[in-house]
C-alpha cells in the first residue's frame, strides 16, 4: 500500500523522537512492500519563530491530504509569555479543529517492567489496561460565547455541543469497546449540567445498537475518584472535552509509564494525526535522551486506526514490549538494572526486534 | 459563648454520624462552659419523602438564622429514578446557593494509621497534607444559559463568574494559606479558557496582598497528574467550582481515609454548613456501623471556621487522633489489629479523650 505521512516534529524532544517513529515506519515499509512518503511541516513554537505564527497555512493544507499525520510536541517556555492567539498549544487546538479531528483516544496500559514505577501500589495498578475516548473539538474548548463583558466585570466561557457531535463520539466508544473488553463507562455531570443529560440520553439511545457493549454512566467526580483506587475496572471510558483532558492526564500516570503513552485524534474517514502523549521536555531536547517508544507506538496506532494494518501495528507493539522485556530503556525509566541507551539506540533496538 | 445550631442530618448514615457528632460537640459545650442550642431539619431524600421537596423553606429560614450548620450526607438509590429538580443533590446546590456559601474547604490529611488503606506507595503518600479552596456558588453550576435549542439538536451550559467572585474566593485562599505553609497553587486552563485567563489576572493582582505567600499557576490537567504523583507538594490549591469538584474527590481517596474526611462551605461573615466528605452509605444505613469521625471533624471546623473556637477545635482533632493510634475504629477503616466497635461507641471514645 501507498501512504502519505506528514511529519510535525515541532519543539522540544518532538523532532528526535519524530525521526525516531519514521525510522520505524520505514522498517515496516521494507518488510511489508509498502511506501510510505514523508512530508514535514512546521508547528507549534517551531512554526512562531520561523513563520509568525503557531499553525502556518501549509501546514494545515498538507495534513488535509495526508493520510496520516505524526505529532512530536509543542510547547515550551521560550513561548510562554506571548499573547494567548500566538502560543504554541494553538497550533495544537486549531489542527484538531480544521481538520475536525473529533475522537481523541488515550489507551493506558501498564509495562510489567516499569510497574514499579508507578505511585499506585502493585497490586492497585496490576492489569490495567484502559481506553479514553475524549471528544475532542467541542465543549468548552470551542463553544461561544468566550468573552469579558461589563468592562471586564463578568467573564463567560460555553460549553456547548450538538446533539450530532455527542452521537458520532459515543458511537466510536461503543465500537471501541466492542474490539475490546466490551465494557463501557460513560462520564459525565448529569446531576449538574444540562449538556450532560442529553449527553447520557444519547448514550441510552445508542446503546441499543452495541447490545453486546455492557455500559453505564459514571459522574466524573466519582470517576476521578475510581480511576486511582480501582484503575483495572475500567475498559473504555468516553467523556466531552474538558472532562477528558483531566481524566485522561490523571490516567496517564497511574502505570508509571508516561513516556511510553501514544495518543490519537481521528475523524471518521480515518484521517488522524498521532503524538505522544508526553510533553515537549525542552530541558534534555537535543541530547539524544529523549525516549522515543511513545512517539513510536503513536506510529502503531496510525498504522492501525488510518491504514488499517493491524497486523503491521501488533509487529512494533510487540517489539517495544521485546525491548522492554530485555530491559534496554532510556534514563527516564529509571530502571536499576538492563542496559540504558540512547533514544536513537533504543529505536533501533525496536527495528531489529520486528 | 451561646451558639445556635442547625442539624440537616439527611439520609442514610446521615442521622447516626450527625448524632455522633452533636455527642461530642455537648462534651466541648460542657468542658468550656459554652452554650449550644440545637434544632434539627429536614434536607435531601428525607425532605422529598416527608414533604416534597429536597429543599423546603423552613430548613433555608433555619439555616439563614444560625450560628453554624451540621449536615449528614443527602441522596441515595431510593430517589436515583426522580426528576432533576427533586433529586436530593438539589437540596445541597440549593442550600449553598440561597446562603452564598462560595467557599468550600477541603482538607486532606493523611493518618499514619490508616495509610496502609491508601493506593498509592507509602513513600509516594506520606507527609501530605492538604486543602482545597473550592468556589462553590458559580462557574457551570450556577450560569445561565443552561439549555437545549434548536429543538433538541444543540445544547449549551454555560461557565460564568465575576471578578468580585473571583477576588473573594482567591483571598479566602491566600488567607488559608497564610495560616498553613504558605503555598498556594491556582488551579486554572488559562491555555483554553477565557475565565481562567481572568482567573489568573485576579490571582496576579491578589498576590501583591500576600507578599508571605508563595502562589503559582498550575493547569488542571498537570493538578490532576500531580496530585497522584506528589500529593505532598501542595499546601492549598485554589480553583474554580467544576475542576474543584473534580480534583477534591480525585484527592480524597489518596490518603486512605475517605471515611475520615471532613468539609466546610462558608461565606464572609463566617456562617459555614459541616459536613463530612463521605456519601449516605444507604446499604450500612441504621446498624450502627457507620464511621462518625468524618462528621465529627467537620464539627472540629465547625467551631473553627464559625466560632473562632481553635482550642476547642483541636481538642477534638487531637482526641480523634488518639483514639486512632489507640486502633478503635469501625470496620470501614480495614484494620486487621486493634479493636473494632460500633459507631456510637467509637464516638464516646473521641468524647473520653477530652
Ligand atoms: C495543550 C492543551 C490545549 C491540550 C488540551 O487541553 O487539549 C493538552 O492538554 C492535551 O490534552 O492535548
Ligand atoms: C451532589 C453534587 C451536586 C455535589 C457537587 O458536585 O458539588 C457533590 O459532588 C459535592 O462535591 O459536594
Amino acid at each position: 500500500m501507498k501512504k502519505h505521512i506528514v511529519l510535525l516534529p515541532g519543539d522540544g524532544i518532538g523532532p528526535e523522537v519524530t525521526k525516531a517513529a519514521k525510522g520505524v515506519l520505514e522498517t515496516i515499509a521494507e518488510q511489508f512492500g509498502h511506501s510510505f512518503t514523508f512530508e514535514t511541516h512546521e508547528i507549534g513554537g517551531a512554526a512562531i519563530d520561523n513563520q509568525g505564527t503557531p499553525l502556518p497555512e501549509d501546514t494545515v493544507a498538507a495534513c488535509k491530504k495526508a493520510d496520516g499525520i505524526l505529532l512530536g510536541a509543542v510547547g515550551g517556555p521560550k513561548w510562554d509569555q506571548l499573547p494567548s492567539h500566538m502560543r504554541p498549544e494553538k497550533g495544537l487546538l486549531g489542527i484538531r479543529k480544521q481538520l475536525g479531528l473529533f475522537a481523541n483516544l488515550r489507551p493506558v496500559k501498564g509495562f510489567k517492567s516499569l510497574l514499579h514505577a508507578s505511585p499506585l501500589k502493585e497490586e492497585v495498578v496490576a492489569g490495567s489496561d484502559l481506553l479514553i475516548v475524549r471528544e475532542l473539538t467541542g465543549g468548552l474548548y470551542f463553544g461561544e460565547p468566550r468573552e469579558r463583558r461589563n468592562n471586564g466585570a463578568e467573564v463567560v466561557d460555553t460549553l456547548a455541543y450538538t446533539r450530532a457531535e455527542m452521537e458520532r463520539i459515543i458511537d466510536k466508544a461503543f465500537q471501541s469497546a466492542q474490539v475490546r473488553r466490551n465494557h463501557l463507562t460513560s462520564v459525565d455531570k448529569a446531576n449538574v449540567l444540562e449538556s450532560s443529560r442529553m449527553w447520557r440520553e444519547v448514550v441510552e439511545e445508542k446503546k441499543q445498537d452495541y447490545p453486546d457493549v455492557h455500559v453505564e454512566h459514571m459522574l466524573v467526580d466519582a470517576a476521578a475518584m475510581k480511576l486511582v483506587t480501582n484503575p483495572a475496572y475500567f475498559d473504555v471510558i468516553v467523556t466531552e472535552n474538558m472532562f477528558g483532558d483531566i481524566l485522561s492526564d490523571e490516567a496517564s500516570v497511574l502505570t508509571g509509564s508516561l513516556g511510553m503513552l501514544p495518543s490519537a485524534s481521528i475523524r471518521q474517514d480515518g484521517l488522524g494525526l498521532y503524538e505522544p502523549v508526553h510533553g515537549s521536555a525542552p530541558d534534555i531536547a537535543g541530547q539524544n535522551k529523549a525516549n522515543p517508544l511513545a512517539a513510536i507506538l503513536s506510529a502503531a496506532m496510525m498504522l492501525r486506526h488510518s491504514f488499517q494494518m493491524n497486523g503491521e501495528a501488533e509487529l512494533i507493539e510487540a517489539a517495544v514490549n521485546k525491548v522492554l522485556e530485555e530491559k534496554y530503556h532510556t534514563a527516564d525509566l529509571n530502571l536499576t538494572d538492563g542496559v540504558q541507551v540512547s533514544g536513537s539506540v533504543l529505536a533501533k533496538k525496536v527495528s531489529e526486534q520486528m
